[in-house]
């Protein structure tokens, strides 16, 4: 990344939305390890534009990215292109964020935080006009597979201070939840959830 | 199914919108094999809760559903369940709908049918307002995988006459389009897109 950047915590169970120009970088670290981050990008002229996994995984040809692959958008452009990754390299494309629903499912009484949530509370700080809950990019989320299709949420695997690199390839405006799921393995199991840092250009606004 | 069914032709390239009540079941047939069809389903009273692929993952613990299997909304209620399937049983929970944009990339002139754009026009002539594009159930669409997560298109294997009967969880409005794709392997390679029948109760209404 460039010089010039500022550090914004993006406290456990919380978002923080990131308005950021086309070409820059951002940086999301993982001091503690093993928590996963719920990710989104909109078009920042256009919420209607917005970063899509259903059309990510054809443009890859992969269920998730690796280094120097780009992400596209539900008009199928590169928004977002992982620069860098020191998490060992385990994401998600596959799963919805937690929400309210989640939550009751799981037997938590009404009010828990989760990412959907955060999104739209996120995304109203930043002015955005909100339009439904996409499926997230799950960075550092952690989901085993077999040969049979079976899918599985087990815990993050990402070690403290790993962290990935972003670019953005247009204007943004992208919005990272640090996962608050704590009735699932999701962030390691008897782990409260944990603080993320976002490294961002100095001249990027971040909300929330 | 029960007795008292209709048949209607889902057109090559084109979509029909269903209306269906709680508790009945419909049967999409492949007549020719080897078509796929993207599915979609809305609560018929509130079109903000509709089939989600990245929820129904996570509640089936799968990829892909089996018989007996119920696919769930982004609100996590069962929707639609997998009554019968004599397709073989592959299908595709992973990849966007066609659009526009797919068409560009692969070099149609504008207008090639889609799709997505088939998916707003059964919904508008069902009298339901658009809400964009959710990911759809690709009914034997046939996606080749590997440990290494790679993700391909390859032809559809479901045979002639091979069929799946969906159950109705609640009162639905259901979208069936009998995929337009000409310029990947989706439907066959050198094949034509072809015709789909669907079965459902007489009382049923059809639209499109």
């Amino acid at each position: 990344m460039d010089a010039g950047t500022a550090t914004h915590v993006v406290p456990a169970g919380h978002a923080r939305a990131l308005r950021i120009a086309r070409g820059a970088e951002f940086r999301v670290v993982n001091p503690h390890g093993g928590q996963v981050v719920d990710a989104w990008a909109y078009i920042a002229a256009d919420n209607g534009e917005f970063l899509s996994m259903e059309h990510s995984r054809l443009h890859l040809g992969r269920l998730v990215p690796r280094v120097g692959d780009a992400l596209v958008s539900n008009r199928r452009r590169p928004l977002l292109t992982l620069v860098a990754d020191t998490s060992g390299g385990r994401h998600d494309t596959l799963l919805a964020a937690c929400d309210r629903w989640r939550y009751a499912l799981l037997g938590a009484p009404p009010g828990h935080r989760n990412c959907a949530d955060n999104l739209a509370q996120a995304l109203r700080a930043a002015g955005v006009a909100g339009s439904g809950t996409p499926a997230p990019f799950n960075l550092f989320e952690c989901v085993d597979m077999d040969s049979s299709g079976k899918v599985e949420i087990v815990a993050s695997t990402c070690p403290p201070g790993g962290y990935v690199t972003l670019r953005a390839e247009l204007d943004l405006v992208v919005v990272l939840s640090a996962c608050p799921q704590d009735l699932a393995p999701t962030n390691g199991v008897g782990r409260a959830p944990r603080d993320i840092e976002l490294v961002a250009p100095v001249d990027a606004r971040v909300f929330g």
